[in-house]
């Protein structure tokens, strides 16, 4: 089996490069600079602002190549990057890497992996504009992702008035659900054209992505906004056969819905006669549901049982 | 001894967050949205280009606590990546980082990176504007600089031309002349307002940083601007006492001189009536050396003594 260390770092390079080349027949707009200097250059237009984020995977804490394919490892790395894209409203421009691994690492993984971050960067068309490799005790692959937003039109944790209506895109729980039953997660699909058209919609409120679960990301909403929220669990949107599922695998269904994480959905406010979950659908691409109301107040989260509100979720 | 599983990923946090409000007085310009949303919101001129780059470091691999402190281990993490951005003639606009750590780290050791970090940006301008602490089995720091750069005015490793003349920043040796003698090699100074001053020549050609070494870094230029290079090693620029404290080690001078490493000085070809050694010096603000001409022909070095010439550094 080819490892890592026969190739070398310059060698591993010189594949990943080609494997990012081959997937953008043409250099990306936007891409001035891309793989191969001291750093990339990128254009953005003259009334936008570059977003920029970061996230890392390491081996045995986020990933596990027992469980889930290298493939898949990387398209979650990159998901998680472009989430937060996404929750700001942005418009992909690329990303770097920064990888680790040991020297044994099979090469067939390492390549898997980036096999996996060129998936999505193609499919979300987020490309990869340069790099890091560096050996080290573990895997691990930190990402940075940048984008473009229009000139003060970013969505923000803070933006969230008494008054808004609390909504969710896609179903929440199914990321936790699949953890669970000890199945692979599959990548999710960041939100990107979602949150593009939230950012242009005139009642926008606050926006975050699904990261920690609805529970945790709608308490960092209330913090930075300074208001109150009220749910209303029975709303939450779960995958179809969700209830019953849990109930085979002896799973707290509200417990996933609330608190499950990874399902890199966007939570957002919106007010006025844009907040309507209908016209939301239609404009965003993709199944929007009303959960809340955000209220004047300590931030705080109502309307969760009180087995959740004991757990800490309720005040913060 | 406070460890960091003992104020968990939130409380390491906060602390550091602390820590770069506190460096920065106010919001430096160009950062309309820092640390604490799903992403940063950095704002570029509208002649403007944005720059990234992204470089690690890796406990036991790049840096050892037993030899240097969490302080130095810091400014250097992040002088890796300013260099980078010098090297394309940006100016600094903010960056972000990607740590992971065993739960059982002192408190202090990760603190003292992030103070570190936070040295070295606020020295060079480039503020902290978000970031990812994630456990890990060993200490990993991954950072990711942007910059703004005029459009077009990127200083690129392809771009020298037959007839340039070839030239350094500062001296060459001295990191790698510390690491033979077990000294604790000092972070790096950036040369930020050289590369952003050399950006501004008319007749400035190629430009990378030394971070490899000058003979590989050299090479790079020669391989992405399709060019051959003629140095004189007579005239590489070392620190004061070099030939004699490199005695005194048992190094051979000019083996530190072309392929130490780390000396994160300038390497860059110009023309014209700008390529004088003196004036490039009075512009970029740093002394600066002629080493060498770029010449037609295929990717090569020549002047090179044998036994270099011999261990392939001359040809790629």
């Amino acid at each position: 089996m080819e490892r890592i260390r026969d190739v070398g770092e310059f060698g591993l390079i010189a594949r990943i490069e080609g494997m990012a080349r081959r997937a953008f027949a043409r250099a990306p707009r936007g891409v001035v600079v891309g793989i191969g200097d001291d750093a990339a250059v990128l254009r953005v237009r003259a009334d936008e602002e570059v977003v920029v984020t970061t996230d890392a995977l390491v081996e045995g804490v986020h990933f596990d190549f027992a469980h889930e394919t290298p493939r898949v490892v990387g398209r979650r790395a990159l998901a998680a990057n472009l989430s937060d894209l996404a929750a700001m409203g942005a418009r992909p421009l690329g990303f770097v890497v920064a990888m680790s691994a040991p020297g044994a690492t099979p090469l067939a993984q390492a390549l898997g992996v980036a096999r996996g971050l060129i998936d999505w960067a193609r499919r979300f068309e987020c490309p990869l504009v340069g790099g890091n490799l560096a050996r080290g005790g573990e895997i691990s692959i930190a990402i940075s992702a940048f984008g473009a937003v229009k000139r003060g039109r970013a969505l923000l944790r803070k933006a969230a008035r008494s008054g808004d209506l609390i909504f969710v895109t896609g179903t929440l729980g199914g990321a936790a659900l699949a953890r669970a039953r000890g199945r692979v997660v599959r990548a999710a699909e960041p939100r990107l054209a979602a949150g593009q058209a939230l950012a242009r919609l005139r009642g926008a409120g606050a926006c975050i992505d699904l990261s920690d679960g609805l529970a945790g990301d709608l308490g960092h909403v209330c913090r930075a906004s300074q208001v109150r929220a009220r749910i209303d669990v029975e709303r939450l949107p779960v995958p179809r056969g969700f209830a019953a599922a849990c109930k085979r695998a002896g799973c707290d269904p509200l417990a996933l819905a609330l608190a499950g994480g990874e399902d890199y959905e966007l939570l957002f406010t919106a007010r006025g006669a844009d907040a309507r979950a209908e016209l939301l659908t239609r404009r965003l691409g993709v199944a929007v549901t009303e959960i809340g109301l955000i209220q004047a107040g300590r931030p705080a989260i109502d309307g969760l049982p009180a087995r959740f509100a004991a757990k800490g979720f309720r005040h913060f």
